[in-house]
């Protein structure tokens, strides 16, 4: 049997910075990573694989920081994990002793099987697996026309890494707009006219009943249906996580399957067992309700936790629950997110007011690469906390978004932001006069003092 | 005599800002903005009329949003207010009477009479002061060798400017780095290395003894001896608030020449009477000490506090105290700071840790666009918390470095920071696993842990 101090299972974001953590923090423990991949991509950067880096090689995260920080890097699955006697069988048969164990085994693709045609060729999914994906690549490439079925941001992301291709793609989503979990509508329908300034065409309000095809895709058959024809079928409707082993391990899983963990990532049934990143638990920062969002942000903030825990608790959560903080980019367009949007909040039950300013990047406007930034922010009337917004703009809104999100997980008011201070610069933001943010603020304390 | 209800004196960023949100929390008030100058410039930009935006026509702040808010515009200056009856005398013998008067008069650069040759022709100083600056773009037309005294913003600024017109312009400092009130060291260090790689010299660790010439500018002498032959001299060596009508008036200035104010922009005189922007009080956020930094973003929120609070306090300040909060870009480069340096730091016997790390802007650093990202934080040794940091890095770091500020505004320590959310995106930011600044927090805690 093999022997470890520290065992982390998988190898992606959440893995690799409980593992650096754990290593860094108690550096005579011996720190060993187990991974099913070989090569572990760039979580994130899967969609950017297709049109902009041309390929998967320019997309793999590299072992040797970790292996130069002396963690032990195994190759392997784990089926199944003895929390009495700590130990861990692979599938290969191999059994790891373990002191202290962290489960970071990610998401996969929700399964399709629901979907009729699913398991037709050229029918795809977006793991996080570079020989499939290289395989997709290749294939995609005789394909002339390709449905994307879902429009979250994989969906979105994927598809317009196609079009760079020259692909017809379409985007097919179930709601009445695209990324509609992230954005209220109308910052969704500008990413949808961004979509299609850029070729790509949207099919919203309906989804997928079936996928047609003898051997291989021929088309798709929409729930109201319609009927396109296409060669190629992208399948991005949500991941799941990968916890059934960590079920059939008697780990307790959550009603949506996620392992269930304590403040500090420590599982029910033992406190030397934690779980991190998308197979854990999650709450929403603002409702305090189990959520299923899984952010590569969330993961590694609770993989740093777990780490730094492993033998005794000196670090507790800033905030007790995930926000959503979001963004993405479209073309020369960005979109961005935190906390929860208006949409979300009415539905919640809140009684909020909201406050949107279009106003420019730089200042003044006449400076070359200027471009728009809408700033949206959602209050909750009564006391002015501030419990969400969005931001459209250009590629910066990508580093603004977590001022506005860092705003919300601090509990900030309408009010003791607007005093707060913002700094600018002519070439890299808004003006201090019309800082997008500061006058969405205004138009909420307008609002809130029933001057508006 | 004419009659208003709030009277703003001044027309630039703080009295824009204090005149629009006076009227817009008090709309049944009459407001009148009185400014010296016919057209007001934006104030950060004016280093980018000398070559980006090729005339002064396009830096402009339009006097229309103001005016369709209802606000009234007169030109005129003030020359002295009667606290007692609440009048303004201006230089043309109007009077004036108000309800509430703001104040926020700004800046003008230092007077150079201390300087020997200052008085010559092709000397010029950067007011904000539209028909001046033209005089001063027209005659540098004729000049090739520029020296500008004084290696702040405004001075780096406007030297890398004038340089964009082919210029052969020397940058004059008299500390051993330019910026260096700004940036530590390794940070002034690379921007001087971004304006060397773009052509300009810069001369530090010497004052300016003297400007040689006999009707016009022929040279300037260093205090170290050296000469240097030029035909023109900017002076940028700091502003003065402008505050000669409020002493004359009888409102307290303090001992650096400011108007001395409470916690909501009320001078000592009279709570009918505030003072906002480059002309009232500041004191340091971190330090409590009274300083001299005058800022936009500061100026904005003292306009805010004082338009909101005008009849009754409604707002507090959310941080009694300034926090530095600054941007810059040298080409392609952008250099930021929040909160306290190092240097400062140390000389104020703070007992501090450092953290940096030099990451980069996208992941996978494959991505087209993708520039390095240097992060630095301070932190106190005892508890952790957070004093400042910097960051150099792409355009986006303008929006970036408003996170680093809020932070520290809400006194976040390194634990609370490094388990707070980040978001991340392929294209926009630098990678979860290896953020820059959470990179620079992990290093910091190492630190406070004793690990290294």
């Amino acid at each position: 049997m093999e022997k470890t101090d520290v065992l982390v299972i998988g190898g992606s974001a959440a893995g690799i910075v409980a593992a650096r953590t754990a290593k860094s923090f108690y550096p005579d423990k011996e720190v060993m990573v187990i991974r099913k991949e070989r090569t572990v991509l760039v979580p994130c950067g899967i969609p950017y694989m297709f049109g902009t880096l041309k390929s998967s090689d320019k997309n793999v995260i590299p072992d040797a920081p970790l292996e130069n920080a002396g963690v032990k890097i195994q190759i392997g699955e784990v089926e199944k994990i003895d929390t009495e006697n700590k130990t861990c069988k692979t599938s290969d048969g191999k059994e790891i002793s373990f002191e202290k164990l962290i489960i970071a085994t990610g998401s996969t693709p929700a399964n399709p099987g629901w979907l009729k045609g699913a398991d037709l060729a050229n029918v795809f999914l977006i793991p996080k697996d570079k020989e499939y994906l290289d395989g997709v690549r290749e294939k995609l490439e005789g394909c002339k026309n390709i449905a994307a079925i879902g429009g979250g941001f994989i969906g979105v992301e994927v598809a317009d890494e196609l079009r760079k291709l020259g692909k017809n793609v379409t985007i097919v989503e179930l709601l009445p707009h695209i990324l509609s979990l992230a954005f209220d509508d109308e910052v969704a329908i500008q990413a949808e006219e961004a979509l299609i300034s850029r070729g790509i065409n949207i099919k919203a309000g309906s989804g997928i009943k079936e996928i047609l095809g003898d051997k291989s895709v021929s088309g798709v058959l929409l729930n109201n249906g319609e009927k396109m024809d296409v060669d190629a079928v992208i399948l991005a409707t949500g991941y799941r996580p990968n916890t059934a082993f960590a079920e059939k391990s008697g780990l307790g899983l959550n009603d949506m399957g996620f392992i269930r963990v304590d403040e500090y990532m420590r599982t029910e049934k033992s406190a030397d067992i934690f779980a991190v990143g998308d197979c854990a638990e999650k709450r929403d920062f603002i409702t305090g309700k189990k959520i299923g969002l899984m952010l590569a942000s969330t993961a590694c903030v609770e993989a740093r936790l777990a780490g730094f825990n492993l033998y005794n608790i000196g670090f507790v959560k800033t905030h007790n629950g995930t926000i959503a903080t979001f963004c993405t980019a479209i073309g020369d367009a960005a979109f961005g997110a935190a906390g929860i949007t208006e949409n979300q909040a009415r539905k919640e039950g809140f009684d909020i007011v909201t406050g949107t300013y279009a106003g420019i990047s730089k200042h003044p406007g006449t400076l070359p690469g200027t471009n728009k930034q809408i700033v949206k922010l959602i209050a909750i009337r009564e006391s002015g906390l501030l419990l969400g917004g969005s931001v459209i703009g250009g590629p910066c809104i990508g580093e603004f978004i977590n001022f506005m999100s860092i705003v919300i997980q601090n509990r900030m008011t309408v009010y003791s932001t607007l005093t707060a201070q913002i700094g600018t610069h002519p070439l890299l933001t808004g003006s201090p006069i019309v800082f997008p943010f500061s006058m969405a603020l205004d138009e909420l304390v307008k609002k809130l003092r029933g001057n508006i």
